[in-house]
Parts: structure tokens; sequence; C-alpha cells
């Protein structure tokens, strides 16, 4: 197989890595409405533990997106 | 493989990061709906955090499409 | 791996994307009912929210279906 | 397949070990959350342990990152 | 295929084991914190039943890595 060729291959392959982020996001606020709903006063002091951990599961996805990217467009040994 | 084939294939493996976007929306819309419904003048309030996380995850499907548009379209190295 | 082979097999990966649309909708309308089944008075104001989840879960998996057929039947490169 | 290929093919698939750790982060964050709203005086008394499994899961995402980095660019035998 | 290359591919084979580690530490602290939250009294009595399913979880993922390692700058045969 040719490089060129893999770098399509490669890269379709860690765009799946996109995949756990998007069940983990979902999931995550999911919880978080449902507690908010239930007990809405205290979801306030909640949020700032909301955006880290929806910050570092963005993280993930984000990632995998950049891997995809490098395996895609940098030219390796 | 000639890198043509490549760009079919790769593009099919891309778009398999749509998974986790598809899994995440439903857990969260499923979670709101669950406690809307169990306590729905509470759920108003918490409409902008369902509509943020429904933007996120929703943009993790998106980058998976993104990417097996570059795979297929774009010519590399 | 001659290019026309490649369509097949890329168009069969890209429809296992419509795994999470799949799963993502059974996991959105089973909250939906089994709390709409618990308080009945209060499912009926929600079901633009249903909607709204269902519009965005489904897109994702007629995203897939989209992109296999344009791998199916799009020439590249 | 010359080396140079299997790199690319390799890096993705070591890019899709970021599936786990997104899931699992989703899950643990979303359960913090649930609870913290719940009972938010008890929250303050486990946030030790939130950032330790935080830790850790995030650790096996970056883990995965790493290889992938290792594989591209790394020469071996 | 020549075995450098196949050890770029092992090697990212291997890697994905490190997915399974990810979502197992999330449930496991996810819950751990659901329940220490809801009776934290209790909480603390179970801490050593935690941190040894945190270890044996942890130790999977590792094992993944070290393999990737192994199958990358290991001569066999």
């Amino acid at each position: 197989m040719d490089p060129v060729s893999a770098k399509y291959i490669g890269a379709g392959l860690a765009t799946m890595g996109l995949i756990g982020a998007g069940v983990g996001l979902g999931v995550l606020f999911g919880n978080y409405l449902a507690s908010a709903i239930r007990n809405p006063s205290a979801a306030a002091s909640q949020q700032p533990m909301l955006f880290l951990g929806l910050a570092l599961t963005e993280a993930l996805g984000i990632f995998a997106l950049v891997m995809a990217f490098i395996i895609l467009f940098v030219k390796v040994g």
C-alpha cells in the first residue's frame, strides 16, 4: 500500500476516536440536566464541575480530530 | 492499494465517528425529557444547558462528517 | 484493491454510522415513554423537546446514509 | 506494505484508544454531578476522589495519544 | 507485509486495548461517587475496595500499553 493511500485510511481510523467524546458528553450533560431539573437550587453551585468535565471530555474528541489532521497532512519519515 | 480506493475506505471509516454523537444526543435528550416530565416547572430554567450540551455533542458528529468529506475530496501529498 | 471494490467496502463502513442514531433514538424515546407514563399530564408540554431531540438524532443517521451514497456513487480524484 | 504506510494506519488505530477515556470521563462526571446536585453538602468531601478518578481516566486517553505519536514519529528496528 | 510495517499496525491495534480500562474506570469511580455523596458516612469504610478495583482496572490499561511497547520495540523470532 502506498503512503498516500495509508494516509486516507489512517485518518479515517483516527476520526473514529470522536465516538468516545460524543457518548461521554451526552452522558455528562444528560445526568447534569436530570439532576438540575430535580433540584434546581443546587445546580448553579455545581456548574464549575460541569464545565471542567465538559472541557476535559471535549478535549479528548479534539485530540482525535487533531491526530486525524496530522496523519492526513504531516509527512513522516 | 491505490489512493482513490483508499479515499473510499477512509471516508467510510471516518463516517463511523457519527456513532458517538448519535448515542450521546439520545442519552442527553432522553435524560432531559425524563426529568422535565417529572418536574416541568423547573425544566425551562435549564434549557440553556440543554442547548449547550446539544451544540457541543452535535459538533463532534459534524467534525466526523467534515473529516469524511476532507478525506474524500481533498488531495494530499 | 481496485476503486470499485473499495467503494463497496467504504459504503458498508459508512453505513455503520447508523448504529449511533439507532441506539440514541431508542434511549431518547425509551426515557420519554418511561416518564410520560409516570406523569401523563406533564408529557404533552414536553413534546416540542422530544421532536427536537428526535430530529437532531435522526439527522446523524441520515448524514451517515448520505455519506454512504456519496461514497458509492460519486467519482473522486 | 511499506513501513511509512503502516505508520499512518497504526497511528490511526492507536487514536481509537481515546474512545474509552471519552466515555469514561462522561460517566464519571455525569454521576458526580447527579449526586452532588442531590446532596450538595456532601459533595465537597468527595472531590479528592473525583480528581483521582479524573486523573487516572484522562491518563489512559493521553497514553493512547502518546502511543499514536510514537508510532507516527519514532523509527523502530 | 514486512515485519517493520506489521509492528506499527500491531502496536496501534494493541493501543485500542486502552478503551476498556477507560470506560471501566469511569463507571467505577462514577458509581463510587454517586453512592459516597448519598451516604458519606459509609463511604470511608469502602475505600479499600475502591482502590482494589481501581488498581485492577488500571492494570488492564497498562497491560495494553506495555504490550504496544513490546510489539513496537522488541525483536522476535
